[in-house]
């Protein structure tokens, strides 16, 4: 049953929470239309000066759990840090929580040997490097692993690596890729197929081919997603990343997690966006003494967004709740769910804001469109609504006896 | 903020949302097709068979709290009752906290005198006799207090009544009304021109002029919706409820609660009708071999219904501890919210388990076309949705500086 | 290509439309609340005192042909007298062309031997006897023509009928039913499995188990939809109604200008509503001196439903048009598009009139409810919504190479 | 009443809409990708090495009547050479019938002096220099004329222009602009206020101060959107256009066929999106055997788009064909209507045709994030939808006796 109650007092996170929107306010959000502009390698220097002080309030690396040396909050308090986050694009990337390095610090605190740490981790939780997770390909539908193509054959005490991906994130600059790659393909189990293997982006045939220009821009650095061929790469047996043939499940456990921050993520952008539309919608004179607030067609845009954001929240800070508790798997549902509910209500709250802005609204004088356009992927990427919609009916139709087959 | 958590262990509450789940099961839901043909006069002795049982479980009364002799459960958990309740037609009722009865017997409570607690409130709390809640008037938009006409005015120690009343619900049967009335039609504050008055239903002058058919069925007893004319009714000055000229600051408080109540039964509805859907989906052959759960346009009724109440569920409860924590006036927009965002989920949830049921969906051989044309007032009653939005909105809008005038 | 101009002048058709509006605003629309609470045999007697008027001004069997004797309109002429007859519940049936007698009289014109026409064809076309099309069965999606039960043996010169149906509209009180029942099992084409048999509805055998109870009320004569069970029904062989095992086909060629006609029914529907919607506005205070209309969410509302129902008439006019002048075939991918895109205008239609009623709209004493929990089935009869979007859609895809199989 | 029927025969136009069709496909949608990318001064030299072959085949200026040299088309043929021309970016310049310049066009045609002919009307007929119109302001709602800042003072023969304006789309490489200024700030009717002037943009104080940068691009030439400040510009009396104070209403006739024609741009959009939909519905795998287009959630967007498409259609030709036949005013509510009606449609066709293409969407390896980007504005210029709602619903509730003033 969903559940509900006060939150437990956390004076800490609390402090965090009220430092990091203030932060966000004076230090980050004056600069966003400037960083914008700028080629990434700069804009992430300027952050980047930022790093001491958000070590001294605690923000830094704030999802890492205590016996790595983080704060160790519980998954429903780290929502709450990304929420704040969200509500700029930099947000993420200046405590260095951003993905795609989250989950990879994630996937190398557990399964990284000594010398992967020194090389590659302890960069990473400093800030130092960035990464990036190539698992997404252009002639496979990503929902689906079967259809897998790039493959990982093991040569000599080597895998050499073959295969095209796009949609990997953040590859330009990156130091490494986390790869997936088909590993043994003859398994009788599709899920038992790929493995995962960390490749520098520097290892002779691992080709950039582009950033792939996205709504109008290829972006730079950490802002863009990469078309990579990966033509015979050769990795050493030693950097696989966990148990062999085990890359879905690992995918898996990075996925659950992963939606709670994206979700949040999703919530900082609905609330910023609401803010934008109110204040729009209180000052914008639409006669000599009349106010576009004062129009319901605006007012219903107001209070059906406000509505369907805390509806969002509630959904996805339950799930997280239902995470700590019970466990990734027992929490199943409310993740599918979370994914396709707050990606189509981050959709309807980003049209209304532009809407209600009227021709500003489609300008880069606001945010908005920046949003608009970024995050049209969010209803696709990591599975489009439709596949989870799919997936979470039919685990509900299951426990009425019918077993639909998964196409 | 939006707040979330574990619920706080409560085993009795636990206990008793088992037993009631399964009290309905058993004892309700077999008899309601048969009980929606009977007069209600026939019914009410069927179902008042089960009270001795239900007060034997804790179920009688539920809402009532400690120093009233109830079980003393918080709002959040009355919530819980609410839906579980919901799952039928005759659920509250069944166990005395049917409206408009619970929202009067909170008014009794507190205002009733000795001997309108002997000669009303008493038998109320026993189910022996029933009442109505005479506010709302043809001829005046319920929303706007300015408009109501219902005049009483004092003479000799007496209110005389004058006016026309429609949608009292479960007038038919009643043993007295609470009447919304002007009593100070000259006050300045038009919040502060109306009085409740105690009417017995019997009294010269109180006229049930029908009960309004309504989609179809006029219904009977406490399943009826009335027409009243208040035609001199004369009433002794102490069966005013409460404060003179207080009415609407009464009907305000009565109204918290009371939309929790409203939206977690609707919630149980939603569940009932979620069910049925995918009992229908899960076992209806569309070709040989086909069932209908395996088509998508099905599965995507499926999941949306399940996430949308899930959301629902969660923004009340999230409201309801708001109430039970930092009180009514502080949960303010939170319980406009819930109104419309969980009555326009009710209709849409119905409206999908009707069709995914086809031609069966329309027939009265389920119990979904009953919901259907029943709860189509869920949108409208206590408030359209409209005028809800625009009250939020309104509300939101002033913390940005807009004073948006109430018309 | 869709196509679109000035419609011819028909002098003729443009009277017939001005009579037809005036006479159901005088003669049938006040009547209607009334002979909605009475019996059907009752209201028929009422509403056939107007035969003469109406065979007198050319809107007796408006549908008919030149060479059957009628008047010989275009599909596109016989539309736009359907709207207006759709203005009332009545309107069809006063002019002789309602559902299911005008689609059995075209059966019974085409393929009637004489006896037939004598005993059956002549009374229908003067109004005197009634009858009924029986087809959907409750175990069997009605979209599915592999899974019809009711069987027809032939033995001796007699087809043996045996089987259940539901949905069987108007069957009470009808001489005469048109059945649906497989007459060759193991026919290949499982669309030549069936054939259309004349039962009367007096035989032996045939027995009318229920009035369904739909949306409340079981109904009487034409205004109701019955279950049917045929138990060894026996029928002389020359009752055969059309080529044998060729049903389907009939049932095909008989819902092209039925469809036409219901959707233009439809759209009567959606004017009255929306002419009621628009009166409320007008009139109805919110305020001492402000009005519902000048509300821009209930101005929302009329504008698109304006907007709306032009479109659903365009759209019903133009496959009207098309199967005018290039013929049924041609026009199926249009005729497949006004079933699901008029049923939903005509729900959202209605949905918002009884809205902007507010507490009225629920009740009976305007129209609005009849037609909400009537026509609720619109998106389910003659196949739901999401088979002709299904439909549709593999249409459309085979043109781009993809053959998607009708499971 | 709306009409419709068959389009009468036009042999020119049907072989003018293949040939354009074939244009297209062969000449200017292979080389899209590339134009997209460079500045405009080189796509339309490119663009323009195909004038003499439009000319040839009647493609140029096909907007123009007989009195003027063209081939006089009707407003409904018109509109569907738009909508072949909006099956790509540049299909309207091609065949110079793009927006500004043909609406600027039309005025200079009725009210340009000889010399204002000789220098701007032929070259711009000749397709040899571009223009614009400047209109909107940044600090004032567009669809509320009493909000105009820009004041026009007449001095010695002179106007001096001052003022501030955004979105004059295509000022960047223009010759001229035609402005809107206020002549007669205290003018009762606030409609007879401004007129419209000639401006060349090389007048001393034309400043044009930056393409306004609108979902990630400031573009450049005809595809931007300027922000313009007319500081002291100096314009002869003789370069008013049109009656002095009669802006408004000229204005507003150069309104109603540019409505059709941008809605019908609109629906060409909405084909090649549909077109690009299916292709991939038809063809992407979505396991080994299946495909996108299987799908039941594919299908729904199919069906639902085309159905929706088709409705779009038939609306602008229907509102053509009204102004062909009655005038403008009389098509006044179909012109309010489409607006927002064919804004709607396109903007849900993009949507779901991005939703099946998956992260190729959201892409630029497909023109649909382009139009995603470049026609959020749809619903908003020209008049926001909520700004032609409201005026519809007016309009349609003045004829029920209210009048709802115009804030």
């Amino acid at each position: 049953m969903n559940t509900i109650s006060s939150l437990p007092e956390n004076n800490q996170l609390n402090d965090l929470l009220v430092n990091l929107k203030d932060f966000l306010k004076k230090e980050i959000i004056p600069h966003e239309q400037n960083w914008l502009k700028m080629p990434w390698s700069e804009v992430e220097k300027e952050i980047r000066t930022h790093r001491d002080f958000l070590k001294e309030i605690g923000a830094w690396n704030p999802y890492l759990s205590k016996n790595h040396g983080g704060p160790g909050y519980s998954l429903m308090e780290v929502a709450q840090i990304s929420e704040v986050l969200g509500g700029s694009f930099f947000g993420h990337f200046a405590c260095n929580c951003q993905a795609p390095d989250a989950g990879n610090i994630e996937l190398l605190l557990q399964y990284a040997n000594d010398e992967q740490k020194e090389k590659y981790l302890f960069p990473l939780l400093n800030g130092e490097i960035r990464s990036c997770f190539s698992m997404t390909e252009p002639d496979n539908a990503g929902s689906n692993p079967i259809l897998l193509n790039t493959q990982a054959k093991k040569e000599n005490g080597y895998y050499i690596i073959n295969g095209r991906k796009w949609f990997t994130s953040s590859a330009d600059g990156a130091s490494f890729a986390i790869v997936m790659a088909v590993t043994n393909p003859d398994a009788e189990n599709p899920y038992q197929r790929a493995s995962m293997l960390l490749s520098p982006t520097n290892a002779p045939g691992f080709n950039l081919v582009r950033n792939i220009p996205i709504m109008g821009h290829a972006g730079t650095g950490w802002a863009s997603h990469s078309e990579i061929i990966y033509d015979n790469v050769k990795i050493p047996e030693s950097d696989l990343i966990g148990p062999e043939n085990q890359g879905f499940k690992l995918a898996q456990e990075r996925l659950g997690p992963g939606r709670i921050h994206h979700c949040m993520r999703w919530i900082g952008i609905c609330e910023r966006a609401f803010d934008l539309m109110c204040q729009r919608a209180a000052t914008r004179k639409t006669g000599l003494k009349s106010f576009l607030g004062e129009k319901q067609m605006v007012q219903e845009m107001i209070a059906d967004s406000r509505a369907e954001i805390n509806a969002a929240r509630l959904m996805v800070l339950n799930a997280a709740n239902k995470m700590d508790t019970l466990g990734q798997k027992a929490a199943a549902l409310e993740i599918s769910t979370i994914k396709f509910f707050v990606a189509g209500i981050l959709h309807k709250v980003l049209d209304r804001a532009i809407q209600v802005h009227g021709a500003l609204g489609v300008t880069d004088d606001t945010i908005l469109a920046l949003y608009y356009r970024e995050e049209r992927g969010a209803r696709i990427y990591d599975g489009p609504d439709e596949v989870h919609k799919a997936s979470l009916a039919r685990k509900i139709l299951q426990q009425y006896g019918l077993k639909v087959h998964n196409d």
